[in-house]
């Protein structure tokens, strides 16, 4: 029984990858255009190559760091020796997801220009196929890192399934580590590019987007791919195997069987196969309209979710039992909150609904107001969120039998964030292909191909806009479940530990140490999001620096004569972005484990939910904030209030640079935080149990 | 003894009645200047009264509506019969203490720009009176309130101890729903006022502040007294007397004994002595510099905060016994915990200091800049309030024997809030005073004084931001002290109902509920913020809108011919205001009910713990990044960056006009907002008990 369930996961791992590979082998027929295409696709590749490398050479010094400390923890008893290991798989699988989408989408970029040359379907299929191939990858990483670990762990070192689920637990905290590097290194790179290439280019030199004069344009260009693909990919390898392996964990608390442990890798095994069948629905006729397109992308993840909410029925009646079937419908709420949410992150953030046509309004009064009405956009955006994701966890608290068990209901909450991201191959395609469309308009853009080029990227482009909503829905909401449930993991990990059981009896909410806890928990998104933002803002300045004297430097630049120095710009980015990602990860560290030696367990799990409930909360509010000015932006750009290049749009692009950091930088990185945050208080449960003052 | 203490407290509302009686009187001896002077400040005044009629008339309708819901409730003995008539009184004397402080502003303004004409000294004496004035008219009414309440409960209706404190509570009720009536109907008065007058006035018309060719000038004025002076003294009436009772509540709960119910009350009454000695060292030298007189209030302040500090140790020992002494050190602990987070305020939003001076430096590239650095500097400045308010509660929860029993400890904690604000009368004088100066600048720019006039009035402005940074740190400390105080009376007053103890026996924070109702408190602040921000900016709009009309259809007005229709603006704002400020407070006064009846008790305790780490965060975020955008654009007036008129300079004035309703309308009402949720959940605690679906 046990092996078929492994095998399962693992045939759904390979399932993914060959997937992954065959689409891969596809997109690399599609032809890469002409010379200069060529040309500029392989400058953007040798600087994203390049980022990638020198982040790696950092991150490498911190897993060794970690490693050592690790080591030296497991060797005084404090953890099992699988730890260090986990912890370094964990960190490479969800580096090699990033590597892995960022080679993919940077070989489409120019080959979705090329083909967007001959028709927007074709654009859409070689798009489409690149973020498959990163979505699938993913997902097969995330399988097989689990199942050939549960295998050693299970059959070759035999361990029982507590102890192999709290070393599975250790590979979630080197995958979080690396995802938050990636998140904040790329997220920086990308946003400084981005903003310190508009900031010169288009409001001081008035030149378009994307144009090649503009030095900082190949930066900005490896940005989408350093930070939208590579850190996209090793963020949701990330909330994938966490929310995989924190159901596992809770499962075993809940039932101490191997079944319920198995139950959350099958789903996601199932939802590959879910995932790879709705793919084939993406596909339309030749002169499609945007509407027809976007009707296709969702017929395809709609197919999906509608698959798995089948499928898991019967998987849950069969290895839980006719007593425990209820605990479908945990699953079942957590994929339509995931749904939910993302329709309200459309809502608030689309031009089509009314929150962004009046922001886009009060750029009539001016910058001022455009970004008060911004900023409030975004704080009432949490609402509905808040109400979907409360109802979610009551109900999936309840129907597994929460009232009777707490562990139960527990386990339902981890069941949903697993229900949420069991098609995450094909919404991480839809998600993904964005920043592949966005970097095939820059191609377009410089490479001075035909008007119409750039207009089909854009329609792609802004197409993505909207399926992207729908996967930061996903993201967001699976990212407050799986905290929940990691939360619940540490209580049941500090249980384990001598002493343990006495020194986390008062979870009580008026217990001092839980209170400040909760406090201390509920500021960490707030000084994370000031970090990461004022990290942008550094780095942004020093490319408008580095502009500036080049528009001053060279001569015949503006006249398109001489060529912008393009990679002093991306050296500039990448010493930048890599110098301030270190200090965030390294809060995120070390923090869990300040509060648990001053506070005890106690205070690690009131921090535990304040980080949650605030990260939730500012993650939404900063990313709606940033969608709505975007698109604001864009509907003025459209031919209202005055249009393109009038005082409101003007008005509008402030708002959209200050969106920039929100929903690239900070708020994506705090949906890794909230969880990183679990997994090291629970890697250094002992040793809080052990040393702690309160 | 119980008649004593009573007596000792009865005592000190009328020493601070009197005393602000004989300093009102003093302030009315100044002379009001020249006539135009005297016919401004009528102005300011007719509107400001008609404002505050039209506001009582509304806020009557909720008082009148709500009076029925509790009688009804009291009818069918979900409540005791005082609790409607305590819940009137304790709005009546909160409307009280605003609209005697907006009576006494607007008497002194004309007096303060005519004592200025004589010297900087005497000016700040007639303002600092005037604010001295507000400052103990708040302070005795709250101590009136308190003492003839108990004095009835005790003596005539000979109440248990539990039965007193209980409908106590419900005083705080009214106080507190008319402080967010006052904060946010003010609040978006003042700050629409402003919002549009310079939007036009200095934006679009070129024209300088305060210059009465502007339509909005009055309304300005008349924001600054129905903002920041009436809902000012509604909201700290509302803070001083809800830290007192609910340490009066909570010290019953803790020794069953009118002992420790008279201490906080005791330590008020004599906190009236220190501070009234204090206001006597408010006094300088004629030619005085401005540090001399920053030293001059500081030395006031300062001599009461010790003197209490001195003299509240004899009392404790007395009062509790030698056992119990140690309870000083959690009053000490809140009075050092208000003056460090001041401190951390002024740190960061102080041009004297680095983050103001860097967030100066980022106008150089432009506005989208200098605003995420403003908001990062908002949310990094959470860090040290949270830190030094966690190590209050730690010290004031175990000074107090928290360890021994959970309910000294939390006694304990709400000493420290009472010890913070103990001061108040003159706390809030060196904090009333600012707008008194702001309004006395305005008359002298319309009177046409001399330019050293408004030199000096500038000189006292500035001085006020300084000190009311000192302010904020009391009102935003003592509120979450406030806030964690009155949750644990919540947690008291279920355990009296039949039935409340078992209902809100798992306050565990793994339980769902108590989750869920974290994640929607929250939630709050985020939806208030977002509410009363666009609040403002509907207002702002309505108010541009009528400027620019009365500017293009009012013939010679731009050349100083011709009056403009202030009148027509001031009714403007009223009717916006009073329109806005509705339906947050109703959201306030709901939602708690709404949240018992489906997740029960343990969801509301949730939900008030959520929303105090949250609110307090954003309150502090907001006014931070408020105040640091404002002296941003006051240091480059100073003349770097560009100085004024520069682009750089432009940039800033967009970053403190959002600043604007960050930080006097939002902010603040954050502040009231989260007691209003506990003091609403206290009184229908008995209805949730009964009647919750969870």
């Amino acid at each position: 029984m046990e092996k078929l369930l492994v095998g399962l996961t693992f045939g759904g791992a390979l399932l993914a990858l060959i997937f992954a590979l065959l689409t891969a082998l596809k997109v690399m027929r599609f032809p890469e255009g002409n010379d200069l295409m060529k040309k500029i696709s392989s400058s953007i590749r040798k600087g994203a190559n390049a980022y990638l490398k020198r982040q790696y050479k950092i991150v490498i010094i911190f897993f060794a760091i970690m490693f050592l400390i690790l080591g030296v923890m497991a060797y005084f008893g404090f953890l099992t020796p699988y730890v260090p290991f986990a912890f370094v798989t964990g960190g490479f699988f969800s580096a090699l997801s990033g590597f892995i989408g960022m080679k993919i989408a940077t070989a489409s970029n120019a080959r979705t220009a090329n083909a967007c040359q001959q028709g927007l379907n074709r654009g859409l299929r070689v798009a489409f196929s690149a973020g498959s191939v990163m979505g699938f990858t993913v997902v097969g990483l995330g399988l097989f890192d689990i199942s050939v670990w549960f295998f050693l762990l299970k059959f070759v070192f035999n361990l029982t399934p507590e102890a192999i689920t709290s070393a599975m637990l250790t590979f979630g905290m080197g995958a979080s580590s690396m995802a938050l590097f990636a998140r904040v290194g790329g997220g920086v790179f990308t946003k400084a590019a981005d903003v310190g290439a508009d900031l010169v280019g288009k409001v001081e030199a008035g030149i378009p987007e994307d144009d090649p004069r503009n030095p900082a344009v190949i930066a900005d260009n490896v940005g989408d791919n350093v930070g939208d693909v590579a850190g996209m990919g090793a963020d949701l390898y990330e909330s994938y195997v966490g929310s995989i392996i924190s159901a596992c964990a809770l499962g075993v608390a809940a039932f101490h069987s191997l079944e319920a442990m198995a139950l959350p890798m099958l789903l996601a095994a199932v939802g590959v196969v879910c995932s790879i069948l709705g793919t084939f629905l993406v596909r339309t006729k030749e002169g499609a309209t945007q509407k027809q397109l976007l009707s296709a992308l969702g017929r395809g993840t709609n197919f999906s979710a509608i698959m798995i909410a089948i499928v898991s029925y019967p998987i849950v009646y069969y290895i839980l039992g006719k007593e425990n079937w209820k605990i479908y419908f945990a699953i079942l709420a957590g994929l339509i909150a995931g749904v939910l949410i993302g329709q309200a992150t459309e809502y608030f953030t689309s031009d089509s609904y009314k929150p962004t046509k009046n922001l886009a309004a009060t750029s009539e009064t001016g910058t001022a107001t455009i970004i008060i009405n911004g900023l409030s956009v975004g704080m009432l955006s949490t609402m509905l969120p808040i109400i979907i994701i409360s109802v979610c966890v009551l109900v999936a608290y309840y129907v597994s039998g929460g009232a009777q068990s707490a562990s139960m209901g527990l386990y339902g909450i981890a069941l949903a964030a697993v229900g949420m991201l069991s098609t995450l191959g094909i919404t991480l395609a839809t998600d993904a292909y964005g920043p592949v469309a966005d970097n095939a308009g820059g191609i377009a853009q410089m490479a001075g191909l035909d008007e119409k080029v750039r207009e089909r990227t854009d329609a792609l482009d802004s197409l993505g806009n909207t399926t992207a909503a729908t996967g930061k829905g996903f993201a967001i909401g699976s990212a407050a479940l799986t905290a929940l449930a990691l939360m619940a993991s540490y209580i049941d990990k500090i249980n384990t530990i001598d002493g343990g059981a006495q020194a986390i009896s008062n979870l009580n909410i008026t217990n001092p140490s839980v209170l400040v806890g909760l406090f201390v928990g509920a500021c960490l998104p707030f000084v994370f999001a000031a970090l990461t933002m004022n990290s942008v803002g550094r780095a942004a300045q020093s490319v408008v620096v580095e502009v500036r004297r080049q528009f001053k430097e060279i001569k015949g630049l503006m006249e398109g004569k001489a060529e912008a120095d393009y990679a002093s710009c991306v050296d500039l980015c990448t010493k930048a972005s890599l110098r301030e990602m270190v200090l965030p990860t390294v809060v995120a560290v070390i923090v869990p484990i300040i509060v648990g030696l001053v506070l005890g367990c106690t205070g690690v799990v009131g921090m535990l939910a304040g980080a949650t409930a605030s990260g939730f909360l500012i993650a939404i509010f900063m990313s709606n904030s940033g969608g709505a000015w975007d698109n604001a932006k864009k509907y003025i750009e459209s031919g209202v209030h005055g249009g393109k290049g009038s005082d409101n749009h003007k008005a509008a692009v402030v708002g959209d640079t200050v969106g920039d950091p929100f929903k690239d930088t900070a708020g994506p990185a705090i949906n890794i935080l909230i969880k990183l945050l679990s997994m090291v208080s629970i890697v250094f449960a002992t040793v809080v149990v052990n040393f702690s003052i309160l």
